[in-house]
């Protein structure tokens, strides 16, 4: 189960598919984004040795997805170049304490969220192709349904994935990180809810 | 066929099999390194498509291959910890011209020699274990002999992989190419034959 606070509005998914060319391009940005912040934590915290092997085998999934996202916006005749990334990540992550451990604790549990998020923007876009007739393997927009219903599981599994890594290098207990955890939540639930959809991204 | 301008000297493998620990530890540092070093010419350089799948799906190997030399460090009661590098890459790197197109030439061609050398090594220490009689699978060093046996096909082939791009992105002809390759070989050649052996690393 994702522990987001809110969910995103009904009509996102439909939004997304309007711009689907645009919201391919930042995915794959984002999929690179999230291989390049695991691989950061192995150089940052080579002290916690629990994070070693979870973040580089995270970090490899986020490159197999980005090659994934990477083929099909060339498939559609599309290139991956420069775009102006979404403010969600660096508005979700200014709420990061400055103090370890409480800073190792919010970037584990924000990267979580932004998992969370991920994948519920990935199930809707999922959705809101299949009300399209795109599950039927001769539909032209079938390719894009495989591509976000395939990706889903790892999503939330990287989402609990943050959590448990959280719960395991940071000496606290439960309770403790789950009411962290609501904190954060709620924080990115404003940002989700604030998002300007001016520029079309996964997180706007 | 590696393109180094200079072997080795005999001794290496010995020296480096009397100090694996060390070596070892390294090594993980190297792989990591590597990845980073894949990962950020994706985000520096995405003018260049031809880049993108290859250094993405590059990194995710090295990725792994930090996954079983960190494993392996485990199994023989370490831990992947701080480690001062090797001046090796950085000195290299000096060499790399300031201005585009040479500079991204340059960054290429580097990478190609680092991953040269490093096969070198790997096959030395290989070659040593194997002399020990680490090729039996009852012998105490086997997994190590396997773990550097195992690594030497993918270490050749990321050079080749890295000349193949700066001849596909850099809009030279093939004997400039290999003009700037033998530059290049003969300034890490000279770092190789001045690094010191105080410290135990893959590259001294």
């Amino acid at each position: 189960m994702l522990h987001l606070a809110a969910t995103s509005e009904d009509d996102w998914g439909a939004w997304a598919l309007a711009h689907m060319d645009e919201i391919l391009l930042d995915h794959a940005h984002c999929e690179k984004k999230a291989a390049s912040t695991a691989l950061s934590m192995i150089f940052r915290y080579p002290e916690y040795p629990q994070l070693m092997v979870p973040m580089s085998a995270l970090a490899r999934e986020e490159l197999e997805h980005f090659e994934l996202v990477v083929s099909l916006i060339r498939r559609r005749g599309g290139e991956f170049v420069r775009q102006e990334p979404s403010p969600y990540a660096g508005r979700l992550m200014a709420a990061v304490r400055k103090e370890q451990p409480a800073r190792l604790l919010d970037i584990l549990l924000c990267c979580s969220l932004i998992e969370a998020r991920s994948c519920e923007r990935m199930q809707l876009i999922a959705r809101a192709l299949s009300a399209r007739g795109a599950e039927a393997p001769e539909h032209p927009l079938h390719q894009l349904f495989a591509l976000y219903d395939g990706l889903l599981v790892s999503e939330a599994r990287h989402h609990a994935t943050y959590v448990e890594l959280a719960r395991v290098c940071v000496g606290l207990d439960e309770a403790s990180v789950q009411a962290r955890l609501r904190e954060l939540a709620e924080h990115e639930a404003e940002i989700i809810r604030t998002a300007s959809r001016e520029q079309p991204r996964m997180h706007n």
